[in-house]
Parts: structure tokens; sequence; C-alpha cells
């Protein structure tokens, strides 16, 4: 193995250049991974397209990528070498252990986070990538490389059902029927919700929502939604109007957590969220999640597998990040290496 | 003690009329109480002037009132008599006791709630009104029939700190110097927080927070309030304006709690309680406050009685109203009989 | 219908007579239940043969049977006459409503707290018994009378898994495979638990375990029971060694949830508890746990009808109360009536 | 500054001796304190006189103490160097910060944990001693070197009374008026609490609980302890008999809290921890205490700077032990330099 992998790396807004740039040094707590599987986010599809997300702007080269699984290939100097070989998915980011947020165990809070594929860190669309050992997870055989690379937005699916209090018997709507919204039904159905709504203007989506876990399926553009109040409404689409809507249908004391990234700023019905004491938040990633998403995949009560409508080599980046337009999509994959054959 | 009594009753707007009505008659598990002091509160007067409150409206005449002391005249057929002659505050509510709200403990929240001076309920500017028995809280003789009646913004003021979170060492940003931004400075104080800055734009109200909790005061007027970051923001204001400043000086993880009633939708800074992890909430009266209510006041911790700036007897309740608009009023009462003498 | 019926009366030790006796007199909030099945659970046999149960002492004739559903035959003055003709599984439990634990949601600790089948509450081992209203649940036809019977056993599993935090990813040991246990184990399936071990020094009992939702069986006196440490342990056992070996195998910041009723007082191993700062409660029946009790029926998350071993009528209670001593048995069920039919 | 200081090194049961050792090197995220006040611990005098606590077995000589304040001497290669000359209070441990516990907030239950004078970890009765950097917890002005050592007993209080829930309107029953009880009955008042009542055989040790907190005190040893049920119990004794009365003394859905170190098996009276479904829990340490501890000092809620009885060089270490046997003695300081001059 030499010190030199190839990359795709972003250069600017619509450039992404195959590349081969030094492998990473690995810190005394760090594994490097050599990457099996990467899901494409919303995120790398915004920062090709646009050059930055709110404040993280792209300006030097960077690597896309932060849905990532592998097998480990190196280790620092801390880390146990019969370490070597274990697949793992890679919880892509580092807090720093020592903040009042790390400390009380909200580390994806640590204001000094670094994260992958968040400018200046490197993502994973490449040979490898390193992670500190502790955010390596290692899978067990059952767990494809596939589904390990989407414990990221899985791992997003189960904190925003944490948040919402998600438990037997819930009733939740969701907004959204993107992949952010399947894993959040997904999940909502494995934490045991009763019954689970997800709205989308798109009937290709709605028929995936209703394949992936939702008990039901509506339109939002058909009108009132026509629905029981609920539990919790959880809005991954980030448009004004639903998060109105859904809010309005949460029942006293219930809860409602905006995912979806829109406008920084919305009108919400704050009369009712009064009235209802309804609590209202929102979520940053994740923390401590990852176990629990293994358990989940390997136990076999969410299907991550079927979600993978492509795969995408790392000389096809652009064609991967313009597949996410295409409504048929669900989920699509960089594979940059041979770890899948 | 015959069985017609004096009250205030509102006709329409701008039309409250003393006149002689039935004294409430009593279900089994209700007491009669003679009032002794009823503190008038930002609600009665916006019924007062508006003939209404958002879906509530004023249709027929309806007694003011609902923050309210006295003495227990009279008990229903299933009460123990022993308690006539017992100084009681007045929870002024009335839940069905079965609803699933009701049995979670959280009675506010019941669908069938009644309340005082909420139409079409009559509320206390009279001179007796009735009472479940177990909201017919007993004082102790330490705490004055004044602050007893103020047991009601008191409970606001728990309610919201105990919504926020607020607890040894927190810091608290409250908008508004009003009566109850004054009670929830008074109570966050109580509650162990370490700093309660009070924003306001009038001098006057900014003097009474100090004198009444506030560790530290500003004006939202002058610019950026250049304060640092506060684990709870607590709206008692209603401006859409103060309501944004102070979420934006929340830190991560931290809690906003509306209280203050303003328009029903307001633009919230909703990617910030995303990355952040804002709990926003509003609070809809209280539950299960009235006992810490009263030890507080007994053992000290919060000083009811300074608030009380003006009295009025019940020929009076037009004047009392009027009194709320003065900037020098802090809480104003209303003197039904004559058990304060 | 007349208003007498057919009742199994427990007069002493040993001695339960079928007699005819008043059908109750409703309350205004009450409806009669025609009984369809009861079942018979360990504290009707405890009071069969020992005629008491701690400070419960059977000094006048009472009626056994708590775990019962049936049709509302009538309805008290205030209940509204539609419900006539319901399918319901009856909450045994009548809480005064107004106490403080009452209006905190913890109705089940109400200190007046009446219990079917408790001395001198009569229980439903008969044709008709008398509920408040909003504790005759409705089922949905998909839930038979047989599993609504039940709904009491699970709402204990339920109850305990909730003291428990049991959710998804848990690991958890029961001890003792009783139908106690056995719904809890069920119940924690159901919850999203990975791991469920239940421990029984009866094989037939391991095996019924591992039928109902246990992934692994131990036996306790085959030595140390050899499994991983787990984030909840549960007594279901009521024996001093399982308690403290179960203790001692929970992990760090776990809890140990005491539910089987053995000596009032129990050595525990408190320098661990101290050292591992475990959360050590019991569970005191339930509350609020019937409309997830049904739900989970009705999805099919657990099964109880299976749990069902045998069914005898009212003329055979107690061979009903002999049954439970046969390891074959899990659940028996007393029928009163012909519903079933 | 050379690299040799004076320090009190245990090295048998009853042999502690003054010694020239080496002043401990810094790992790149440390600080070297100069040690200004060390409090006396029971667990200190329990190594000196039986040479293990537990599993803990002094089996190479060390340095006992870890109650400590100083002033920042060095720092270690990572750490800003304008933090040398800061005063600190030290919370002596160090987690590992990366398992499952450490995590999720509960670094005190990280099973790597090094903790100050338990062996092999050296303490403080000595002129240095290095923590980790965000350990040594800078302090204001108006808080002392003797109240910034005791941080650590506070900290014990703070735990405690949080595991507890103790807040506004609380009432505690401690059993035990030594410096833990004391510091626990402070932080209760501090905390909101109503009622505090403090239970010890020793009248010396009731009028110092009196003089520090306590609203009531009692002595076990005459009689029933005679009085009105608690919401919390703490015990503070270790006394098998004071945790079992304490726990029957809590009301419905309470908590107990057991902080005394004694037998580490106790019979506990499990019939009532279930028929009032009490919590029962201990504590191991604290985590995340500091900054309260800090704030609620230089606020003057809680003072420590009386609590001080008496003060020893490290030349008579052996005598600031011995004195902790005497019933006047509140807490002794063991002061290695000159930093209180």
């Amino acid at each position: 193995m030499n010190d030199r992998m190839t990359a795709s790396v972003l250069h600017a807004i619509h450039d992404v250049r195959l590349e081969q740039i030094e492998i990473p040094t690995l810190d005394p707590d760090q594994v490097l991974v050599e990457i099996a599987a990467v899901g494409v986010c919303g995120s790398d599809v915004h920062y090709f397209e646009h050059g930055r997300i709110g404040d993280f702007i792209v300006d030097a080269p960077m690597v896309l990528g932060h849905e990532a699984s592998g097998r480990i290939a190196r280790v620092g100097s801390a880390v146990d070498p019969s370490r070597i070989g274990e697949r793992v998915s890679i919880e892509p980011q580092r807090s720093c252990r020592r903040c009042e947020q790390c400390k009380h165990g909200r580390y994806n809070l640590c204001p000094s986070i670094e994260f992958y594929a968040t400018p200046p860190i490197d993502g994973s669309f490449a040979g490898y990538a390193a992670i500190q050992e502790d955010f390596a997870h290692t899978i067990p055989d059952n767990v494809s490389f596939e589904s390990a690379a989407l414990c990221e937005p899985l791992s997003v699916g189960i904190w925003t059902n944490q948040k919402a209090e998600v438990g037997p018997g819930s009733s939740i709507l969701i907004a959204g029927a993107g992949p952010i919204g399947i894993v959040i039904a997904q999940t909502a159905r494995a934490f045991g919700a009763s019954r689970i709504v997800v709205s989308d203007p798109a009937p290709e989506r709605r028929e995936l929502a209703a394949r992936f876990g939702a008990t039901d399926v509506v339109d939002p553009l058909s009108g009132a939604l026509g629905i029981e109040p609920v539990d919790v409404f959880v809005d991954a689409s980030g448009n004004p109007r639903a998060i109105r809507d859904g809010i309005l249908l949460v029942k006293r004391a219930g809860r409602a957590v905006l995912v979806g990234m829109g406008a920084p700023d919305v009108e919400l019905p704050v009369g009712r969220i009064q009235n209802y004491e309804i609590l209202v938040t929102g979520v940053f990633r994740y923390a401590n999640t990852w176990p629990l998403a293994i358990d989940m995949i390997a136990r076999g009560v969410v299907d991550l597998d079927s979600m993978v409508t492509g795969r995408f080599d790392l000389e096809h980046v652009e064609e991967a990040l313009a597949s996410t337009a295409d409504p048929r999509t669900v989920k699509s994959l960089v594979v940059p290496g041979s770890l899948l054959d």
C-alpha cells in the first residue's frame, strides 16, 4: 500500500475532478479505512451546485461524501493493530471530547466539531479516509457494506425519533418522502409506532414511503391532509407550508421535530404551540446512534439495502450527484474501490 | 348568608356593571369561597376592551377575575364541613379528570377545561365563587390573602421555569418586565438561577425587574442586547422581535419558552433552533403548581405582597382595569368584601 | 336482564361457592360489563389458599378475578347509552382522581385506590362487574375477549418495560418464566429490545419463554448464568437469589425492576448499585397502559391468545385456581357466561 | 522551580512518610497545579487505617488526598500557557473520553477511570499534582482556596441532590451529619428544598446540621423518627438500620439515594419499594458538577469556608487524618505549601 490514493475532489461549483492525492496520515487514535461504499446525500449535491451551505463555504479543494463504510487498512500508534481488517461503518465526525457539550454526552453540538465533507474537512469519495477509532464502528457479517454506509442517514432517523420520543403506540406524521423521510418512517416502525403517515406531493415518493414503513400516505396538494391528530410531527421537507400544517396536526403535549433544511426563518403557529404545549425542536446530526443503527440493521428491523437504487464508481461522481434529482432514485452509492465485488 | 351577592359583570366592551346576582350553587365536590382579593390580569383587561380573546367571545354577561383568594363559606355535600372557615387560594380551573390529558397529569391541557373568566365561566370579581375542593388550596397564617390571590401568576412563573428546566446555576433571559416577567424572574431566582437578565424598553419596568430578582436588566431598544448566551430564554412580551432576538441568544441544547400572548403566527429562527437543538415550547396555564407556590410564599423566597400597587373595591373595577396601563402599576387588586380589613 | 347474577364467592380459605348475588348498582359514571373471560392470576390463588396478601385480609365474602373483558350491558346515568353493546377490556381499578398522586398522572399510587378482588372490593368471577366508564376500554373487532382479558397482565409487562426504560436495542434479563415473565419478554420484544434473556429453573418454562419472545434462555441452577451484562434486569420470580444475581449482571447506569412478590425484605448488593449507579425500583400495577396494550394486541406485536391453556366455567373456579400449579399451564381463563361461544 | 517536590506518601497501614519525590511530568493536555489546600476525606483515613477500600489495595507507595485546589504552575504542550497562574479547583478524575459511558456524558462511570488517591494513582498531599486541563476549573477571586478544595465533597452533594431530583419545595431526610451529610443538606437548601431533616445520633453533629441548612434534626436512637414522610431519603451514614428506616419514610414515587459506604450487601424493604414505586440508587462520585459547585460558592448559597475546622501542613498529615475522629471536626485541611498565607 503506497501513500497516494484516488479521490474525487470538488474544486468549485460543478467542478469535481478525479485526482491522486495523499492518503491521510493518522493521529495516534485514528484508523485508516479503505472505503467500500459512500451514500450520496443532499448536502453533497448542495455543495456541488452552490459551493456552500450557510456559512460553510468551499474555498479550497475538498473531497465530498460522508456516508461511508469500509475496511480498516491501517491503525494509528495508539490503536490495537488487531483491528486491521475489520469491516466498519464510519461515524463521520470528530468532537473535541472536552467541552461542556461533549462532557454532557451531546458531542454533536461540540462547537469545535469536524465533519466529513464540511469545509475544510475532506470526506470519503476517495480510496481511503481517516477517523478516530471509536468512530469506526465494527459491523457483523450480516450487515452489508451498503447498509453500513447508510448507518449515517439511519442515524438521522434514530436521532429524530429519539428527540420526538417516538415509542410503542406512537402516531407520527412525516412531511417529505425523500431518503431521510423514508429512514425516519422505517425507524418509527422499528421503534413501535402504530400509525406512520407520510405526506409527499410526488406519487412515486408516496409509493416508496408505503413500501418502507408508512401505514398511510397522503398528498399535501390535495387540500386538507384529512388525518387524525398525531403525537409527533417530523418535517423532512424544509417546506414552510408543510411545517405549519404539520404542527397544527400535533396533539396536546405532542412533539414537532424539524429535520429538513429550508429557509433560516420560518413562520410557526406559535399560538397553537402555546395552547397545546407542543415541544418544537430540530436535530443537528446525531450522537451515540451507531451501535443502535448497526443493531437494527443486523436484526432486520430496517431495510437499507433495498433503498440503494444506483452505484457509481469514482469516475462517475458527477453522475451520482445528478442521479439524486431522478424521482426514481432512493439512494445512490459511490463505490470507490473493489470491496463490494 | 343569603343567596345573592354583589358582582362586577361584563356585559359588553367597556361595559361592566355592579349587580346583585345569584350566589353559585355547589356541586357535591365544591366549596364556596368568600372572595378576599383578586388580582387584575391582562386577560381581564383584554376581555373588557375587546370582548374576546381568540376564539373565546363574551357573548353573554360574565364576571371577570381569576386570581383569587378568600375564605371557605360553604361546602358541597361531599366535602368535609370542617373546611368551612379555611383561608384558601383558588386554582381557577376545572378539568374533567378522566381524559387522556388528565390521567397523564397534564390536566391543564384537558380539552374540556373550564377556567374562571373565560367565556362562559364566571370569574371572581364578586362576593363569592365556587371551586372544586381540591382546587381550593389551604394557606398558612403567614401567607396573606393578597399573596394568595397572586398564587395564580406565580403559578405561571413556576410552570414556565419548570418547562424551561431552570435550576441551580441556570442563566435566563426574560423579555418583558410586566407582572408575569417579574414573577418569572422571582421564580427563577428561587429555583437557583445564577444569572437572570430581564429586557424591557421601559426604564421603570427595568427598575422593577432589578428590584424583584433580575441580576441584570437591558434595554432592547439600545441595539444589540450585548449579553452572554443563556441556557434559557423566556418571552413574556409577545413581541416577535424580542422572541427572535431571545432565541438567538440561547446556548446549544438550551430552551425557549414562549409565555407572552401575541400574534398567532410568528417567524422563528428555525435554522438556529435546528443547529443548536434548542427546545421551543409554550405554556398553557399550569398544573400541580399551587402547593409549591404557597410553599414559596410561606418560605419568603418570593415576595408577592410588594408587587401590589393598588386596591379597588367592586365599585371601581373599571378603574382597576384601567390602572394596568400605568407604568407604575405592578399589580392591582380588586377587593370585593371586607376580608382584607 | 334481572338484578341478580351468578358469582363465585370466596368465603374463607379453600372455600369458594357458586352463588346468586346482586348485580352491582351503578354510580353515574360507571358501566356494567357482562363478563366474557377472566384470567386467573397468582394473587387469586394466594387469596384462595391463604386468605390474605400482606395487610389485605379476606374477612368478608369476596368475588375473585381481576383480569376481565366483556360487553357493556348497562350504563350509569352520566354515561352515553350508545356505549351499550361495546366490547371492552376492564382496567380493574378505581382511583380518587383528586389526590396528589392522581393529579400527577400516577393514579396507580393513589392511597385510596380500589382494585378488583382486593378486599373488600369484588372482582369479576361473576356474570357482571361494574367499572368507571373510562376504565372500560373499547376493543376493536380483531382483539378477542381472551386477549382483552389479558390486557391486565400485559399492562404489568408494559409498565415494567416503561419503568425499565426498555427501548430499541436494549438488552434485558428476566428472572422467572411464569405468565408475568412471559408477557414482560413479549413486551420487551415489542419495545425493540435486541437481547432478551429469560432465566427459569423449569425446562418447560424456558421452552415457553423461548416461544414467546426470549432470544436466550438460561437455567439459574446450572451455576453462573454465563451471560453478558445487560441494560435491564427484571425480576419476575420473587426469589432473593435471582434478584441478587440479576442485579450483579446489570451494566453501569442500568436499571433493575422488581416485579415478583416475595419476602418484604431482601438483601440487595448495595455496593454494586452504588458503584454502577444502578436504578432499582418496583412496579405497583400500572397507569395509562390500556390504550397501548390494546394497540399492541391489535397490531399483533404480542400474542396473548396463544397463552391461554385452559378455560373453566364458574362452576369450576376451584379447578381453574388449581390449574395454575401445573407447569404446562400458561394462563387459565374463567368464562362466566356465553360471550365466548 | 526544580523537578522534585515534598509529598506525604502512604507506604503501608499507619505508615505515611514525608518524602521528596518527582514532580509529575505532564501529558500534552495536562496542567501542573501547585497545591494550596486539600480536604481530608474518610477514604483517605480508610486507606491509612486499612490499606484498602474494597478491591482497591495499596500495594505500592501512594500519595493520599483528592479534594484539592491550587494555582497552575506549568502547562502541557497542548495547553494555552496563559493559564499559568490561574487559581483552580481540581476535579480529581481522568476518564478515557471514548467509551460508551464517557460518550453518553456519564464519565464518572468510565470503566477506565483514574482517580486521585485510589491505587495506583497518586493524590494531592504534595507540593504539586497533575490534572487534565479541563478538569482544572478556574475559580473567581471571591472563592477561597479552602472552598475550592471542598468543591469535591460539594460535588458529591450536588450529584446526590440531582440524582434524588431535589428541587423547589422538596422534602428530604438525610441520615448522617458527617461532612457529606452536611454538604448534602446545604446543597438541598440551595436547590430549594423546603424541609431538610437530618438524623444523627451525636448531638454535636445535629447542631452542626442545624447550623448548615437542616430545618429539623432528629436523633435516630430516640425511637421512631417521628417525622412526616419525605420526597427524598439520602443515606450518608452507611448504617443498614438508617437505610431501612429512611426508605420506609419515603412517599409514593419518591427517591432514595445511598451515598454512605457500608456493607456491600444490605437488606432493603423491597415490598415497600414496590408498593410505593420508590426509586433507589447510589452515587459513584459525580460528573459535570464543578461549574455549578464553583457558582454556588461564589454566589454564597453554600458556605464551605465555615466547615473548615483544622489546618495541617504536610509534616502533620497523620494528625490531620486522626482529627477526623474528633466529633468537633467538620473538615480538616492539609496545606502543603504557602499559597494560603
